[in-house]
């Protein structure tokens, strides 16, 4: 049975809010997931919430079985007021349920290239929109998951998780600095795909083998020129107005499509 | 030469701090664009700023010049302080120049289709990032500008300008209601393509004329039944993975990119 907190004094709120800062989910090793659909996007993928806040009086059949499941598992399932869940998520109307979860081992050495023939990589991402829709393009074109080379956003603050609509639990997402990324990258097959404004290669001219790692730069910045050096293939993908530039995760959805889009013809 | 204000409290101040409030936007008919690089943009598309602010000191060969020509359209131009630029933006890092422009008029009757062979139409749209960004990814593509049908977020809004890097000020905006926008386009030559998860047409097998309008839904509700029925054609951009729909934003750039790399073969 769901035990009941009214208290905005309660530890547990207070631990489920500090989520939303980076330092107390590194401290925790845990983090915050909003709203019914992502929450169900998780348990589909086999992840429960180690705790659920969901509001007093909501009734719904994927929150009765997310209950029940949360609970099965050994989870804690708390019913609160929508009070509390605005304080924890620090929004003015919060979803009605609202998940902790235990974070993610982001080791690079961990992931099997071989899960998948598709992979994002950023560089230096400062966005955790981007972050997060670059989570969900993925699931959307069957990549298997997403590297972060450098310093990055984390991909586990509650703007990137909710920008993934879910996919954070279906893509795998590794973390590393360049060094070691290009290390394992070159320890085993794969193309490293750029997308770069300094190149007259066109994103549709090239030719995209599997394993195929697309990799973009930061948002400002796009790709270091020795990092652009170091990939197997250099593309454009061409502008016809007078901006230079696309935004990250667009950039990364539109390469991706056009290498599936090759890939299924 | 510029003035200076360093009291937080002189109405200018005031002003342009209200401007990041929707209805101070409509009441005042302006509204707010932060940064060099997008006020650059600004300039160079014909725009400059009735007021802009920038912070003592700054010295930039483009700032110098954006101060020249904003004085001599007889605009005003504020030396202010870094405190001051942070309680205009409400960020705590903010941009050491802003711009206060008027208004853009968005009567849906006063746009000129002619003017480009792609445009953009959103629906309901609610996130300004999402908004900001089809503007931007219109700029890229070479569109004329974005429809916005039903009630959407502002592109006025900081946030929209500022994920449009400046293309806010590229692309044409009209915002118009259902009925009036499906009779606009009627009364003139176009095709209406509906992005939808409800049909089986690919999107990379159906064929597009000129002008071609994308139209994709509401962030979470994609598009109403109705509006779909009264699209020319409905098409699928294919997912491969567990999710079920890619961001608004990137469904219109995919779809964008495909139709403007069948016009270029």
């Amino acid at each position: 049975m769901p035990r009941q907190i009214t208290a905005f004094s309660n530890p547990l709120v207070k631990q489920a809010r500090g989520l939303r800062d980076k330092k107390e989910r590194r401290r925790e090793g845990m983090f915050l997931a909003e709203g019914l659909r992502i929450l169900t996007e998780a348990r589909d993928a086999g992840f429960l919430p180690v705790r659920v806040f969901f509001a007093a009086g909501q009734r719904h059949p994927l929150l009765d079985r997310l209950v029940v499941e949360t609970e099965a598992a050994g989870g804690d399932v708390i019913e609160t007021t929508a009070d509390i869940l605005q304080k924890i998520s620090g929004k003015e109307n919060p979803q009605v349920v609202m998940g902790l979860y235990s974070a993610f081992d982001t080791d690079l050495a961990k992931l099997d290239r071989t899960g998948a023939d598709l992979w994002f990589v950023a560089q230096a991402l400062r966005d955790p929109g981007n972050l997060g829709t670059m989570l969900r393009t993925g699931d959307a074109v069957g990549a298997g998951g997403l590297i972060l080379v450098d310093e990055c956003v984390d991909p586990f603050s509650v703007e990137a998780v909710r920008a993934s609509m879910g996919a954070l639990f279906t893509q795998r997402i590794a973390a590393a600095g360049w060094a070691d990324f290009i290390t394992w990258l070159r320890s085993g097959p794969g193309e490293l795909v750029g997308t770069s404004l300094n190149t007259d290669q066109d994103y549709q001219v090239a030719r995209y083998g599997k394993p195929c790692f697309i990799f973009v730069g930061n948002e400002a910045q796009g790709l270091p020129k020795d990092y652009a050096q170091a990939c197997d293939a250099l593309v454009k993908i061409p502008m016809f107005g007078k901006a230079d530039s696309l935004n990250a995760a667009v950039a990364a959805a539109v390469m991706a499509y056009e290498v599936v889009n090759q890939w299924r013809r």
